[in-house]
């Protein structure tokens, strides 16, 4: 809070604002973190941690007096919580109204396609009947989703035929739970970049990267993507028009699919550091978190761009590849020129 | 102190241990740091600070308990101190054998010369007598050194004439601190690597490079030195044997004379990451950090190798160019491809 100690304060405490926390250190500032439980990723490596409920006006105002700017790590933080905390003066990035664009995924398929931004054909879904009208309209397969809470494929249903849908619908957690669905896109290959934008305006674009997906997580990236530079620029156009058309300040990463004609399509916006973007740290001149502080306090941005020719990315989660114990870490360290990033998380 | 949670203790607070900190964070560490006074640059990112006297054993057996492995972030903790630590069953890198070594800087040339490593003349001096024999000897300029706890020049006379002895004796604090004495090389420039050396012995050598020093401190560092590789190759070897001969475990900065005659001659040791190697964090495979912390964990060590074709390290200091104001960082960070790193000191 003093003009040598700047406090950055970041709403979520898993491994984007861990790594985030890790590009704050080195630019010297101070971070603050809200998370609902004590022990986070990045909890643990702050002596500002607070742990209490966002909905909690008087804990989110300890945190808010705490910081200098708040950022946040996922969009599952309720654009009014942010709205409150911009309404007490303080600084957000991105703040509530970008937030109102996004955390609805229906609203921001609207908010591209209102821009007139290539998007796959998609539909508000109440109940049985939306759906079987998107299976009649597009065919099957097609994809019911949440309109808000989902991360990873918690959230998705990929419908076969009319007659799972009453079953996908039910899983997805509707009537609780509003949904919407979308065509199925048959792309030849998934693509994604992040965008940092500044709260002037500025903005600058990272690589285009190849990233296969597999069960709706992201299994590898490779930067930059094996496709046409033409296919790369129209990427990184799309890129920019979605990020202005929400005003957002700060990281944001975009995901597409690229059709078996080459026609670049969003696929999705996350307002924060993304999973297809932690290549950045090693091999670009200014990783994603570093820009995203950059943005959000009103810094210049640095460059984005590669210093190697390339760089390819493994994510491996517990979950899915088995437990990580340390005693297997010295085995990967083995490898001569990997970087291995452990996200300190408790599972 | 669990399976997945190793904590990593620091002995001291500052710079390095607050860069030390942040590789250890990329890596799913927790970080204590000990440091006399609360708010250091690294107590500032970790919820671990400990602020008491290092001779204090109580506060030092609860640093030790919070710490799975302890190390040091300077030469300047007594090794008798590391030494309790290490008959507590802690494991210490360096250990107190190798900082007995080390941090007596007589006594660090007498070990590299045991070893018949190449160093510049050299006689311990305990008053103006002695002082008198080495102008005799060496002839003016020569070089007078406290020799403990001398840092950044502080702690260094350089002797222009027999007539300046007495006072640069008494400047220098003798008798309460005790004195040696170094011949001057006339060096046409100097080097400096890293060593990382594991627990097994293991050893990786960072590029070698040159450094300049203005008023004894490191003002700038280009990597590699535009110096023959045969040069470097020595410097290299020479590296390796110093570390070696002090039974050195952690990364190790090892600074050199460059003779006019291409002669290598070891200047100074010191038994933790090292200023002439913050450029290892952006520019080689695995930063002097992330080795140092991998070696006293007893992991694989990784790459010291460049992965661009050069880099440039330029260090600024408040008190020499002027107070830093976060204001000014804007204008540091409109460099596109520059990185900064503040230290988040006080002054």
């Amino acid at each position: 809070m003093s003009d040598t100690q700047v406090t950055v304060g970041i709403l979520g405490g898993g491994q984007l604002a861990r790594m985030s926390a890790c590009a704050a250190y080195r630019l010297g500032l101070r971070v603050a973190v809200a998370e609902r439980t004590a022990g986070s990723p990045a909890g643990q490596i702050t002596p500002l941690e607070f742990a209490g409920e966002w909905e909690d006006t008087a804990f989110m105002e300890r945190f808010a007096a705490a910081s200098d700017v708040v950022t946040l790590e996922n969009e599952f933080i309720d654009a009014a919580i942010l709205g409150r905390l911009e309404a007490l003066g303080k600084p957000v990035y991105p703040g509530a109204a970008t937030l109102a664009l996004i955390q609805d995924k229906l609203v921001q398929k609207q908010t591209l396609a209102a821009r007139g931004l290539p998007v796959a054909p998609f539909r508000e879904v109440d109940g049985a009947a939306d759906a079987q009208r998107c299976g009649a309209e597009w065919g099957y397969p097609f994809v019911l989703k949440a309109r808000r809470n989902a991360y990873d494929g918690y959230g998705n249903r990929t419908v076969a035929a009319a007659a799972h849908l009453e079953r996908a619908i039910g899983e997805l957690g509707h009537p609780q739970r509003t949904l919407y669905a979308e065509a199925f896109v048959p792309f030849r290959m998934e693509l994604a970049t992040q965008v940092a934008r500044g709260r002037d305006g500025a903005v600058r674009v990272y690589p285009v990267v190849e990233t296969r997906q597999e069960r709706h997580i992201c299994k590898w990236v490779l930067a930059p993507a094996p496709v046409p530079e033409a296919v790369r620029q129209r990427a990184r156009q799309l890129a920019v028009a979605a990020v202005e058309a929400v005003a957002g300040v700060g990281i944001f990463g975009v995901e597409f699919f690229l059709t078996r004609g080459n026609d670049v399509l969003i696929n999705e916006l996350a307002p924060r550091p993304h999973n297809t973007g932690h290549y950045t740290i090693e091999a670009c001149c200014t990783s994603q978190f570093e820009n995203h502080l950059r943005a959000v306090l009103g810094w210049p941005l640095g460059s984005p761009d590669l210093i190697v020719p390339a760089a390819a990315m493994v994510n491996l989660l517990g979950k899915r590849d088995g437990p990580l114990h340390l005693g297997d870490l010295p085995a990967a360290l083995r490898q001569d020129a990997a970087k291995v990033h452990i996200y300190g998380k408790a599972e």
